[in-house]
C-alpha cells in the first residue's frame, strides 16, 4: 500500500487526474488557476459536504460507493431546479495516512456517476487533514428555461414523488443492524439512485415547486409549504414505499412507512404540479397544496416527526 | 456562549444568512436546492479547501480573518485567469461545540473580502464535523475576453509581479517565533490583499501566461515553466521584497529573500508578458523567459528549494 504522504500531491493530482470524467462543457479543465466552462443560459450552482463517519463509513460504503453518492446528490440538486447538470469541482482532504488507491477509487465512482450525463470534474483541490472530508460543487446549466424553486406552489395544486421512497432508510438500518435482507436497498442507501431527467421533466410539465427529497418527505414537504406558503397534505397510504424496503421491514417486523416519510437520501424528485393532467408519466401523486393550514400534514394530521437535524444525532 | 449544535442547523443559517455578502450577478440566492447565476462570457471555476491547524489557527486568526482569507485567496485564482469573480459557494463542516459566534464572524470576513468586488455568497452547506474545514468555490466570469493560461508563454519574454512578496512568509515566521516586530506583515498573512483586478489588467496588455503566487515564487514559476515548456530565470536582486518582511528580516536577524522566493500565500500575480513596454505600471519586472534551459533558475542557478507540498510538512 501507498498512503496520499508518500505519494505526495503532485504524484496524486498526476494518478487521479485521468480517471476523472470529462465535462461536455469543459473550455479548460483541471491544472491552472481555475476551470472555464462554456454555459448555456443562467448558471445553476450547489454544493454539498461529506464527511467521514457522519455522511459515509468506511466500512460500509466502498471508495466507489462514496465518490458515486458525493456526485449523484449533487446531480440531483441541479435536476432538482429544473436544469442541467454539466460540471463537478471536488475538494478532498484527508489523513497522510489514507491508502492512495481509495483516491483513485473515489474517482471512479465519481466517473460511473457522471459519465452517463455528460458531467465532468473541472477542477478541485487536495489537503491533509485528520479526517475525511470531500466538497462537492455542482454547477449546470438553464438552456433559456426558468428553474423552478421551492417557493411558487399554489393552493389547489397536485404533490407527487418520482420514485419509490424509504429505499436508503432501508439499507441504512439494515447496515446498522448488520442484518442483510434486502441487497438492492443497501445498494440503494451506499449509490443513491435518482432518475437524473426527472425534475427537467417536471418543469416542462409547468411544476409549481421542485426539490429532491434529501433530508426525507416531509421535512422536505415542509420546505416547500414555508416557503410557498401553502399547506400540503399527503395521503399516507399513497406514498410509493419501495419494493425492497416493504419486503425488508417485514422481516424486520416494523413499520416501513416511517422510512418512506421521514427517511431521506433516495433523493427522488418532489414536485408541485398544477394538476393532475400535468402529472408525468412514472411519477406518483401522494397528495394536494392548500390554503386551509400551514405546515405539512399526514392524512390531516400534523405528524410527531419531520427528521433529523445535521448538528444533531 | 451558544454552540453550533445548540442553536441547530435552521437557525444557525437564519443568523449567518443575512450576514453574508450578495453577488451582483443572483438571479436566485441561498435557500433553494440550488443558486441561479447570470454568466458573462464563459464560466470561470476554482475551489480550496482550509483546513483547521492547516490552513489557519484559532488560535492566530479571527473568525473574520478566516473568512477573509478563504474569500480572497479564490478570488486571486479568477483573476489570475483574468476573468472577474462574481460568486462564491461556501461550505463550513465543523464540531457541534463550535461558538456560534465564530460562524457570525467568519461571515463577516467573508462579506468583508468580498463587497468592494460585488462578489457574494449564493449558497454552501453546513455539518457536523471533528475539526473546521472549510471549502470555497469561486466562479466568474470572462466578459467575452480569452482567459490566461499557465501554458502560453513563450521564449523570451519577460516575467513580472504585481506586488511586493515575503509578506505572508514574514508573518508566519513572527507568529510562530512569538515575536511581533512588523504589524502589517502578520496582518498581511492573516489577510493576504491582493490588488483583485491586477490579473485582468495583465490579461489586456497582452499576458501569455498568468496566475497567482500562492504556494511561492520559485514553485509557482515552475509551474509556469513546465506547462509553457519555457525556462525562466528570475534575477534576485530585482524580486521586490515587501519591506515589513525586510525590517522584521533585520530584527531576526534572517536572510528575508528565501521568504520573498519561496514563502508563498502574498497571492500578488506572477505574469508572463510579451516584451518590457507591455507590463502594467506598479508591476516589476524579475526575470525573464528562455528556451535555454527548462525549469526556473535564480541567477542562472538551479534553486535549492522550491516550496511544500500539501501533504507534507
Amino acid at each position: 500500500m501507498t498512503t496520499i504522504g508518500e505519494m505526495g500531491e503532485d504524484a496524486l493530482i498526476a494518478a487521479f487526474a485521468p480517471r476523472l470524467p470529462v465535462s461536455d462543457a469543459e473550455i479548460l479543465g483541471p491544472g491552472d488557476d481555475a476551470a472555464v466552462l462554456a454555459v448555456d443560459g443562467d448558471l445553476v450552482v450547489s454544493s454539498d459536504v461529506l464527511i467521514q463517519d457522519r455522511h459515509f463509513r468506511l466500512e460500509w460504503s466502498t471508495p466507489e460507493d462514496v465518490g458515486w453518492r458525493a456526485a449523484m446528490q449533487n446531480l440531483a440538486d441541479i435536476d432538482a431546479m429544473g436544469a442541467v447538470p454539466t460540471a463537478l469541482q471536488i475538494t478532498l482532504a484527508a489523513p497522510a495516512s489514507l491508502d492512495a488507491d481509495w483516491v483513485m477509487r473515489f474517482a471512479d465512482g465519481l466517473r460511473e456517476a457522471c459519465e452517463p450525463h455528460g458531467v465532468g470534474v473541472v477542477g478541485g483541490d487536495l489537503s491533509g487533514a485528520n479526517e475525511i472530508s470531500i466538497c462537492v460543487t455542482v454547477m449546470g446549466e438553464t438552456h433559456g428555461t426558468e428553474p423552478v424553486t421551492r417557493a411558487d406552489a399554489l393552493p389547489g395544486q397536485v404533490v407527487a414523488v418520482s420514485g419509490p421512497l424509504g429505499a436508503a432508510a432501508a439499507g441504512y438500518i439494515q447496515l446498522t443492524e448488520g442484518r442483510r435482507i434486502d441487497e438492492e436497498t443497501i445498494g440503494l442507501f451506499l449509490r443513491p439512485r435518482p432518475r437524473i431527467g426527472a425534475g427537467l421533466e417536471a418543469a416542462l410539465h409547468g411544476a409549481t415547486a421542485l426539490m429532491d427529497i434529501s433530508d426525507g418527505l416531509l421535512r422536505d414537504a415542509s420546505r416547500i409549504a414555508r416557503l410557498s406558503e401553502v399547506g400540503i397534505d399527503i395521503r399516507a397510504e399513497d406514498v410509493p414505499l419501495h419494493e425492497g424496503a416493504r419486503f425488508a421491514a417485514i422481516e424486520l417486523q416494523v413499520d416501513p412507512m416511517p422510512w418512506a416519510l421521514t427517511g431521506g437520501e433516495d433523493h427522488h424528485m418532489l414536485a408541485v404540479l398544477p394538476r393532475e393532467s400535468a402529472v408525468p408519466a412514472g411519477w406518483t401523486v401522494i397528495g394536494a397544496t392548500t390554503d386551509a393550514f400551514t405546515g405539512v400534514r399526514v392524512d390531516g394530521e400534523v405528524p410527531d416527526t419531520f427528521g433529523w437535524d445535521h448538528f444533531g444525532g
